[in-house]
């Protein structure tokens, strides 16, 4: 069977993928606890060889999905929302613990644009994006059915798009990048911006709360989402004059308010949009995000379709 | 003989083509001045017809590069630097006079990427972008070696990329376009909002003698292409987010201002560069500039290598 991990700035997903395309284990980690690669790698590779012993099943391939990897020599550096900052490389040690398996690397962004080409909403779609909004926020462009890479494999770093020229300070060093406004840490603090303007005490005390409150009807809270979405629907706009997709797709933790944050995410996209692209581009949130938690496992275990 | 046809927003240029890359004779005729598509392609007609006839060559192919035409289709439709707002077929006005010669068809600013790759500076590159200055802004995205099309042929649109959401007015209907600000009329604009600021009478009655004035040392001619240049800069800067190219080329009749218009676009592009493709993404002018007016026939008549 095959296996997904999903490296991400909060959790990392470990799961078995059968040939449907259906999750049947998964492990959950908390990324953070770890500061070093070697100790992150062993747990997954322990996870890993666990789950193949009590599902009765062998490891086909391994796909990792990790924030700034190098899809070529699975070396991860300068991952802003990663402890090892690296140059570390992921191939090496996975390699200690699965020697002669396949093992494929990918941004987790683009992992995600996979995903949803082979288990989600883009299957038989060429041109498409996927925006994975986590703790940061990437993209996976597909072109004419390819997955963008770019000179250097760094194409579609899109939350690095300055939107603000004087904005939010980023942990890139510069300031007002996209995923400042609209990624997790973003938008609570957008939330937190809000309360203090309005003198009021915060009920959510992180960005997973926030999302409940909205979904509850809280004013502040709905208000932080209007807010998010008229910005992100902008660059999405934007981001529709750099690749002409025919779909768009929402991915992610983040994503996972639902309509609280596409709705006005959709009207700015739609007030935004170049007439051209009026009405050609289908804005939605990712096929795979009715497996929730999973989805970026079917990302990662995806990977091995590439070849 | 190969011959190229650039139909700008101003002038359209129609050129033969040796096989060599030079262009042996060419033509000129204002844009502005032909209300019908009718009028425009005749007259393009006439001039190839005579300069074959002068040169005493076969025309082997005709490539057509104009402003929001469709590649498969040859029509034009909604093109805002144009008096034919169409729909409008050039296919079929083209072959009017040249029933049997190959025609191609490109977006202009496409059509130069093109041309770059086979006649300028981007021989044997994969991954670059040409930004095309003229009356508007249009880019040419090569993608792994592809032109990059997207899901309707619209992909690259970065005149309409919205920079100041409260911004001037653009022909698109939107506020804030980078094209009202780093394209010809745009530049032109920003001079005079900046004579009327310091109460001074403009020197310059247009874009082109504005950039005579800004390389003669005007303050004000240079303060307006500084200020030009790091907007120029700052969203090419964006655009490397987008496409991780290895080269971006400027190119067009604004390019022409040179050192004057480059050098503050290049301290911005620096300065706002995501750290991941600082160094790693060359910013220059276009290799066809060196033949000026001719850059766009070159550009048309390179389509014929796209079969």
């Amino acid at each position: 069977m095959r296996c997904g991990v999903d490296i991400g700035g909060t959790n990392t997903m470990i799961g078995l993928v059968d040939p449907n395309g259906k999750v049947i284990d998964y492990d959950c980690l908390k990324t953070g606890k770890y500061e070093l690669a070697f100790d992150l790698v062993v747990t997954i590779a322990y996870s890993i060889l666990r789950m193949a012993k009590v599902n009765q099943t062998k490891i086909e391939s391994i796909g990792i999905g990790c924030p700034n990897i190098n899809p070529e020599t699975g070396i991860v550096e300068r991952a802003a929302n990663l402890k090892f900052k690296g140059p570390v490389s992921l191939l090496t040690e996975f390699r200690r613990y699965f020697p002669e398996t396949p093992l494929f690397f990918e941004n987790d962004a683009r992992a995600a644009a996979w995903g949803e080409a082979v288990y989600g909403s883009a299957k038989g779609l060429k041109d498409f994006i996927v925006v994975t909004l986590g703790t940061g926020l990437g993209c996976g462009i597909m072109a004419d059915g390819k997955l963008m890479s770019g000179s250097r494999g760094m194409a579609g770093e899109l939350g690095h798009v300055i939107c603000f020229p004087e904005g939010r300070e980023c942990g890139c060093g510069r300031q007002g990048c996209l995923e400042q406004y609209v990624a997790a840490n973003g938008i609570y603090r957008t939330y937190t911006e809000l309360c203090q303007q309005l003198k009021q005490v915060p009920k959510a005390g992180d960005y997973r709360s926030l999302s409940i409150l909205a979904k509850a009807g809280d004013s502040i809270a709905i208000d932080t989402y209007q807010r998010t979405g008229k910005i992100l629907g902008t660059a999405l706009a934007n981001m529709a004059c750099c690749y002409d997709p025919s779909h768009i797709f929402i991915f992610g933790g983040v994503a996972q308010a639902g309509e609280v944050l596409m709705e006005p995410t959709r009207q700015a996209f739609e007030k935004n949009l170049l007439f051209c692209y009026k009405n050609h581009i289908k804005l939605e949130l990712s096929g795979l995000m009715a497996t929730s938690k999973n989805a970026g496992i079917l990302g990662a275990a995806a990977l091995a379709n590439m070849q």
